[in-house]
Formats: C-alpha cells, sequence, structure tokens
C-alpha cells in the first residue's frame, strides 16, 4: 500500500531507492556489584581507550571527507573522554560503590545529561546530546555490541532514522546512500545541514516515517516538496522518474557554467563567491566554479582545541586559501567568537542574551594581545594573493577606527621587521547590526567595502532568534525593512566608490537573487553548492528589469507580499 | 582626616548628614544533634510562619509606600516560604538525621543558592538572591537576632551598606535618611533605582565606602558627580552647602511649573507624560503635575501571583487610573510578559536570548484567550476616559492587524451585549523594534499613533543586551542610527496626520530633550519625578534653535561627537 508522508524539505533532489532503517543496538544491562572494581576500572578504561580510538578514525575520515566544521564535533567528543571529573566520578562508583562499569557510567552520565539539560539552555543541550553520544559509544564497547553502521551500506538505499547523528553521518557511505528521512529537525539541524552540503535529497522532521516504513520498502524521497512516498504506484514512480531525469539534466546544464562568468541576460557582471569554513573547503570552491571567497570564517582554528593557535598556524591556514586563489579576491573575516560559540580557553562571561552580547569585534578589542596575533597571520598571508580583510560585528565607527588602528600598528611592525605584507589590503566591515545598516553612509567614508551578514541582520532588525521555535515565523528575509536596510548599504558604498556584497544564507536564495540584483548587489558569496544554480538563474535575468522589480518590493507592506511578487514577476517575465 | 570616595552617580541631589553603616547581625550557630526532632521541626515551622507574618506586614507597607512595583518582591520572598520542595528537605534533614534546624535550613538554602548560583544565568541568579534573602530571615527568627532595621533610624542620616536589598529600602525611615552609598552595583541595580523613585542623592558601586566610614561621621554624597566626602572640611562643606541650596531652589522652581504647560520658548507645545507601572503611582502623576500617561505597563497585575487576573480585576485596574486622569490621555500597553519576565503559570520556553524571543504581543498572539480578558478589561474601561491602547514588540504589520481584530470582535461582542465602550479609541504600538522604525511610514497608514521605547529600541539596533556589562559601552541613545530612528518615525506619523511620543528613559534625559524637540516628537513620556525638570528645560528652548540642532546631530559621525553638540549649543545658547 503506497503511503505519503510530509516533513519539512531540507535539502533538494529527488531519490528513489529501498528504504534502510537505522536501528539502534540493545544496549540493556544489569546494575550489579562487582567482586573485583580494579579490574572493573580497568575494563572501563580500555572501553575509553577504544573509543577514543574509534573517535580518532571517525574524525580523520570526517575532516578528509567532509571538512573541519563537521569534524569539530568529534573533538568535543574526545574532550568528553577526557574529562577528568566525568572520569573520576565513573571510578568513584566502581571502586568505592563496587558498581559495574555500565551502571557506573550510566549513572553519572545520566546525572550529567539531566544537570545540562535542566538548565534549559542551547549550549548546554548540546553538552548534554554530546555526553550522550559518547557515553552510548563507551557503552557499545562495554556490552561488545555494534551500532549498524552507515558504512557497511552496499546497495542503493534511503536512509530512515529518529535523527542522524553527527557519529552516523561521517560513517555514511557515499556511494550507496541516495537521500536521508528523519523523524526530528528541522531546516537548521544537523542531518539537514549535511544533507546539503552533501547535495543529497532529505526530508526531516517527518516525525514518525521510521514506524511507517519497513526495510526495503520501495521510497521516493522529494526534498523539494518535503514529501516522502512509499511503495509508490507506477504513475508516481513514472511521475518521479521523469522529475529526476530534468533535475539531473538541470543539474548537468549547471555544471557546464562552471567556468562561464556570471553576467546577466543584460550584460551586468556580478561576482559569485563561496563562504568558507577551513582550507579544507577549497576543493568545492574549485569544483563549483566560485570567482572568489566572500567569507572565510576563522572560528574554527580557535575552536574545539584548548589553546589559542598561533600566528604560524594561522599564516599557514590563510595563506594556503589566499595561494591556490590565484589573484581571486580572499575576503578573511576576524574571529567571530562569543555568543553562540565558545572558546574553553577564554573565560567568557555566561550572557543572558548571548547574541546581544561580548563577541566578534567587542572580544577582540578587549582581547588585543590575541587579536593582533591574527592580523599579524592575516598581513602575512596577504604577501600570497587578493586578501582583504573583515571586521565582524561593528556597530560603531569607533569600533572600526580602533581595529584598523591595531592593523596599522602591526602592519607597521612587520614592514620594519623586514616582512612582505600587501600594500593595497582592502579592509571592510560585515553589516550585520541594524546601527551600520542605517548609518552606512558615514561608514562609506572609512571602509573599503561592506558585506551584509544577513543571517544576524535580519535577527537584529526583526529582534528575533531564529533558533527559537516559538517566533522562527518572524525571522522574515523579505520583510521590506530588511530590504531597504540592505538597500541603503549598497547605495551608501556605491556612492562613495566601494562595493558591497552579501555573504548571509539570502545571497544564495532563488527568491532574493532577482532582488539583490536589483538593489544593485557587486557580489554573492554562499554556500559553494549554491554557485551554479546561482549563475545560472542571474545569466537569466535583466538588471533593468530586476531594479523595478526591487523598487516594487520596496513598497510592498509585507514579507508575504515580497515573496509573491517575485514569484509573479520572475516567473512571468522567463 | 578627609576622604573622597568615587562611585557612580545613582540618583541626583546632595545630602550632607551622619552616617549610618548598615551591618548585619551574627548568625553564627553550630550544628548539632537534636533530642527530639519533632520539638525542633514545630520550632523551625514557628520560625517561617514569624518570618511570613514580618514579609506580609513589609509587603503592605511598601505596596503603600511604593507601589507595586516594589512589593512584588517580597510576593517572591512569600512564594519561597511557600515552596513544599524547600520546606520538606528541611523537614527531612532534622527528623531523619536529627540535625538543627538553623543547620538544616541552612544547608539546604546553601543547595539552591549553589544550584541556581551554577547555572550563572540572570533569573537563576535572582532565584538564588530571594532564597538567600528569605532564609536569613528564617535564621534571623530561628536564633532571635534583630536585623539593624533601617526603620529605628532617628536622625538625620546617610545610610552606608554593602548593598540595599528590597527589605532594607522597604524599612527605610523616609524622614531621617537623606541618601545612600553602596559597595555594589551599577545605575539600575535595585538601590540606584529606588534612590531616585524617592528622590534621594546616591552614589553605588563605591567598592569599598563601608569600610573607610566610621558611625556618626559626618558626609557629603553628591548623586550628581558620584562623590561621596567623609569628614569634609570647612571649604567643602560650604561649598556643599551653596550647591545644595541652590539645587533646593532649582527644585523649588520646578515646583512651581506643576500647573503650567509644557510650552517652547518660541510656542509650541509638547506633551510631558509620565510612565506608571500600577494605579499606586497615580499620586505622583498628580504631584508632578504630568499631563497625560504615556505607558501603563501592565505587567504588574500578572506578576507576583499564581493565576491569571480575571477581567474584572483588570478592569477596575485600569478604570481606576483612566477616571481619575480626567479626559487626560492614558495609553496602556498591552501584556508585555516573556524576555526577561517570567510567569510561573504561563509555561514559557526557556530561551538562549530571551530578549529576541517569545514575548509581548508574540505571545499574546498565541495566547489568544489570555489576550481577549485584557482586551475586554480596556475595552471596557475606556468608558470612563480618554484610553488609548498600544501594542507591544510589533515588528510586522500582520501582527498589528492580527491585534486589532481580535480587539475589533471583543469589541463587537461586548456592544452587543449593551457594554458600554468608547467609541474613539487610539490603537498605536511600541517602536522598539528595529524594523518597525524603518518600516514606519507603512505603520504609520494604519496605526492611530507610535510610541517609541528607546531602551529596547537601542539594544536591537546595536545589538547589545545593556544588562552584560563587557558590552553596556556600546548601549548608546546617542548614536546617529538611533536619532535617525527617531527621526523616520516621527516623520512617518506627521506624514500620516497621526503622533508620536516616546516613552523609554530616553525620554526623561536632559541631554536628549533638546534633539528630541528639534526631531519633533509631540509626546514625551517618562518617570513622573522627571517631568517637572524637564518642563523647566523644554519652557527655556526653542524649538527652531532644537530643529537646527537635530540635524546638525544627524550628519555626526559617533555619539560622543553629537553629546558633545548638544553640551556646547544647548550650554551657550541659553
Amino acid at each position: 500500500m503506497t503511503t505519503t508522508i510530509e516533513g519539512i524539505a531540507a535539502s533538494r533532489g529527488y531519490a528513489i531507492a529501498e528504504a534502510f532503517i537505522l536501528e539502534a543496538p540493545d544496549t540493556s544491562f544489569h546494575k550489579t556489584k562487582v567482586e573485583d572494581p580494579e579490574a572493573e576500572k580497568s575494563r572501563f578504561q580500555k572501553a575509553v581507550t577504544s573509543a577514543k580510538q574509534e573517535l580518532e578514525a571517525i574524525k580523520a575520515k570526517t575532516l578528509k571527507e567532509q571538512g573541519e566544521e563537521n569534524a569539530e564535533i568529534f573533538s568535543a567528543h574526545l574532550l568528553v573522554l577526557e574529562d577528568p571529573e566525568l572520569l573520576d566520578a565513573v571510578y568513584a562508583k566502581v571502586t568505592e560503590e563496587t558498581m559495574n562499569a555500565e551502571a557506573a557510567l550510566t549513572e553519572v552520565s545520566d546525572m550529567y545529561v539531566t544537570m545540562f539539560e535542566g538548565m534549559d539552555n542551547e549550549y548546554m543541550k548540546e553538552r548534554a546530546s554530546d555526553i550522550r553520544d559518547v557515553s552510548t559509544r563507551v557503552l557499545h564497547h562495554l556490552l561488545g555490541v555494534t551500532h549498524t553502521s552507515l558504512q557497511d551500506i552496499a546497495t542503493e538505499t534511503i536512509v530512515f532514522a529518529e535523527d542522524l547523528t553527527p557519529s552516523d553521518t561521517a560513517q555514511l557511505n557515499r556511494d550507496y546512500t541516495l537521500g536521508f528521512v528523519t523523524n526530528i529537525g528541522g531546516r537548521t539541524s544537523h542531518s539537514a545541514i549535511m544533507a546539503r552540503s552533501l547535495e543529497l535529497p532529505a526530508v526531516v522532521g517527518t516525525k514518525e516515517a521510521t514506524t511507517r516504513v519497513q526495510h526495503g520498502d520501495q521510497v521516493i524521497v522529494d526534498g523539494f516538496e518535503g514529501i516522502v512516498i512509499i511503495n509508490p504506484d507506477e504513475n508516481q514512480l513514472r511521475e518521479y522518474e521523469k522529475k529526476q531525469k530534468a533535475f539531473e539534466a538541470q543539474k548537468a546544464e549547471w555544471e557546464k557554467l562552471v567556468n562561464e562568468s556570471s553576467v546577466t541576460a543584460d550584460g551586468k557582471h556580478v561576482e559569485l563567491a563561496a563562504n568558507i569554513g577551513t582550507p579544507e573547503d577549497m576543493t568545492g570552491v574549485q569544483s563549483h566554479g566560485a570567482e572568489g571567497i566572500g567569507l572565510y570564517r576563522t572560528e574554527f582554528l580557535y575552536m574545539g582545541r584548548n589553546e589559542l593557535p598561533d600566528e604560524e598556524e594561522q599564516f599557514n591556514a590563510y595563506r594556503s586559501v589566499v595561494e591556490p586563489m590565484n589573484g581571486k579576491p580572499v575576503v578573511i573575516r576576524t574571529l567571530d567568537i562569543g555568543g553562540d560559540k565558545e572558546l574553553p580557553y577564554l573565560d567568557l562571561p555566561e550572557e543572558m542574551n548571548p547574541f546581544l552580547g561580548y563577541r566578534a569585534i567587542r572580544l577582540c578589542l578587549e582581547e588585543t594581545d590575541m587579536f593582533r596575533v591574527q592580523l599579524r597571520a592575516l598581513l602575512r598571508a596577504s604577501a600570497y594573493g587578493n586578501l582583504k580583510i573583515m571586521f565582524p560585528m561593528v556597530a560603531t565607527l569607533e569600533e572600526f577606527r580602533e581595529a584598523k588602528a591595531l592593523l596599522d600598528e602591526e602592519r607597521q611592525k612587520l614592514k620594519s621587521e623586514g616582512t612582505d605584507v600587501s600594500d593595497d589590503i582592502e579592509v571592510g566591515i560585515m553589516v550585520e547590526i541594524p546601527a551600520t545598516a542605517v548609518h552606512a553612509d558615514i561608514f562609506a567614508k572609512e571602509v573599503d567595502f561592506f558585506s551584509i551578514g544577513t543571517n544576524d541582520l535580519i535577527q537584529y532588525t526583526l529582534a528575533v532568534d531564529r533558533m527559537s521555535e516559538k517566533v522562527s515565523h518572524l525571522y522574515q528575509p523579505y520583510h521590506p525593512a530588511v530590504l531597504r536596510l540592505v538597500q541603503q548599504v549598497i547605495t551608501a558604498a556605491h556612492n562613495e566608490g566601494k562595493w558591497a556584497g552579501m555573504c548571509g544564507e539570502m545571497a544564495g536564495e532563488e527568491t532574493a537573487i532577482p532582488l539583490l540584483l536589483g538593489l544593485g548587489l557587486d557580489e554573492f558569496s554562499m554556500s559553494a553548492t549554491s554557485v551554479l544554480p546561482a549563475r545560472s538563474l542571474i545569466r537569466s535575468l535583466s538588471v533593468e528589469k530586476m531594479e523595478r522589480l526591487a523598487a516594487e518590493a520596496l513598497r510592498k507592506s509585507t514579507a508575504e507580499e515580497v515573496a509573491e511578487l517575485v514569484r509573479e514577476k520572475v516567473t512571468s517575465d522567463e
């Protein structure tokens, strides 16, 4: 019987294959008293060692195949296994209460998980989930059970799971996994992000897909509409095979644009750049034909470790991105830590509203020793290509001037030391705070460029944390007020002969691109996988028409009206 | 020997009097085993009962003398003493571990305090401080010691304390206390707010004032400059007596304006209104000559209790404010709960960034049953005066339309029930979200008025939580971008023939008033104690000159330049 399940479209594409249901193994055990606590302790230590080795291997594989951002989670897991407080608590239960290791581990990790979850705060919840994932892994080793590994899949399948953990996706066999379906999660959940980065169609948040499918059922995944069809009938199969072919043809068309330039139908060139997190992401940049790097987030250099990266390490990381780009622009953002990203070795204050707090340039202007190291590394790397420096979270002109002054000081020092430094490094700012957008005309006199960080700009402009489920409907990229701020920034830049780019998710969205083109945006920076579809779209559009479209959009009353306008006009124009 | 101590100027004015050092009594005790746990349990219960009676009395006194907002804290304290979990934990220690009540109470409350403080989150810290305050009170009763009460002061004094708790300020003898000096706290701490509302000069955050002063020392408190002089010399005494006289004369001048209108030197009338929290605040409104109520916060009706206030209770509260205003405008803001204000009976989600979350109109549009009760109460009260309704935290036109539709539905229902409802209630919005300010021209077509809520607007516009110490320097009311948004809102209102007011703290500030006058603001709503100084200032200013000043301010690059400009021009103009 055919069953159709609706969920959230998390990654586009179509897949037709057999269902594979990922199930957790039986980890039940009895709590017992042990005769020889020392032997039990060493049995536990062995399980920890095996779990560590396994994690090291997964981390290495992930780093190689998926880049540092995804590997980061396993560094966090390894840190859990090195936490003396947690280990000592388990030892104490084993030796003092002669408890078996399974029970001791479970009691300790349950205590931590309850404590962190009880705090009911997103950071702590993530810590809770790390601890749960890691303790399950150690428990598997203690019990000698094996978790079904996605690595073992050897026929084409669509994976169904309650949710996919980072451990799961890291082990996924990419030759045979054609798509994902999960019960929980939203568009920004780990599995959704992974699906998009692997370019696998996925539907998440189906609530109950795993209970309605059988191992081996034929399944269609529609990652555009968020639909999963179990045991489709002949008509549906034919329909989706057709859709799949059309999409494959479309992708093949996109592929042809890899070396083409991003020029509109009426001849205006814009730059399509990629956002990256680590030098490992460079493969994707090249294969998707990005014309530059619009945002190199340097946080990953600082995260998942116990001390600050030194100047040499940073220099090497920056150089390894700048050099292979052969003179194409590379915008490197200075450290944007704090807020939702913490560093164990910086004693950051816990804040009630971290998004409105001590982070990014605010922190760097206080932790100037740390900041100067990054600036020196950036300056040295500038000799190897077209490096531009961008300061995040700038709200006042004073902050920009202060940061620029530190940069100039380090430039002078390096020069007097005889070190090679480029003489024409552009220095710009992320525009992600409403005040900065409103005040862009004044900033434009002093900065070399703007890059609009829409993810944050939208959050602040609408006073909405999009991670907060109850208000995420107010995260509206097409709110006319957001478009007005974007327009102000672009106009302010152009009036001073500067350029304006955008490096938020919005820059790669189909609905946004026509509007942004019409508003005069010079550079669009997005995830590498979005570059070719964006190029294809841009080549079909006329700037002149998009200018009229944008002008009309700015007069609309609601986000819904703006989106409707784009749907109507861009579809009917072509 | 003369000692000068610097701190934070928390409340203006000068005071010269003897020092009174508020010290905590000795509450040391031995942990012992008790013979008769049941008797010990009943001894503890008696102490709890006495503490409750004391709290009820303080709460009643506070309610009468300082209004509901200040009394609220004692409701929270009473809830602690009714918490069965906490009481049972103490009983358990007494009966099962035969511990004396002092030790049992201290261990239990320490556990709670450590737990809540460990969470390192502002809400929880406040809970920790409540529990500490309450358990100290019960301990006093157990030990039979008396806390020095500020009630007993019978000569003119300046109170020095580590900090003043709400229990302290509630017991303060207002006839003899001339000023405060505290070691800790900032401009927004409880003691600072209390000092301003009591119009007592105060200096807070002196770090060590209590250790440098002796009981009975002569002291000068300069609440303008944040200076405390211990044992001043003759010259200083003469100088401050002169300053004090001048300020008293100034205040006497202000007093004369209580029945005057707020008209500029060149004849423009603006409205000076007061912000209130409860009907009890009406005395201050009348005695300070406010021309209306620009913000009636309705949260206090909902807080410090275990269930929602019903329609009748709300109707009575609103009517008791609207009626005595005799046709003068009363802007009542619908419930702005959530964010930093929680209600125990609404199961609100814990959020990572509560200021960017589920609160105010966002919550009311989901909890429509609750919201409709408030709207009905407001509509019924509208028959008794000039009531205006204001929705908080509106970010999109859809939200305003939805709220308005609910209001219209309830209006129709009431009318068809034959209930009296005013036919011309103005319905407006708080402008406190950047998008709303940027989009004000569109909103102005549908709302009847705007009231700019600068406290939040500044926070969102600059992406700064001013409670976060590390970034509070970025909370800049005079950032030119903030002024531009204010201007946009006022212009948008006037273009549609509507009025624009301001109900944030900025509206009462000396530096802001000239600018706001120049930007065309129609209504200034502030704490009642600021009304007369504001009126005096406004009567000395020329709108024409202030318009030129505001235009110049809008072209400045930084907040500092704007403040400097006002200092220069407004001082030299007079």
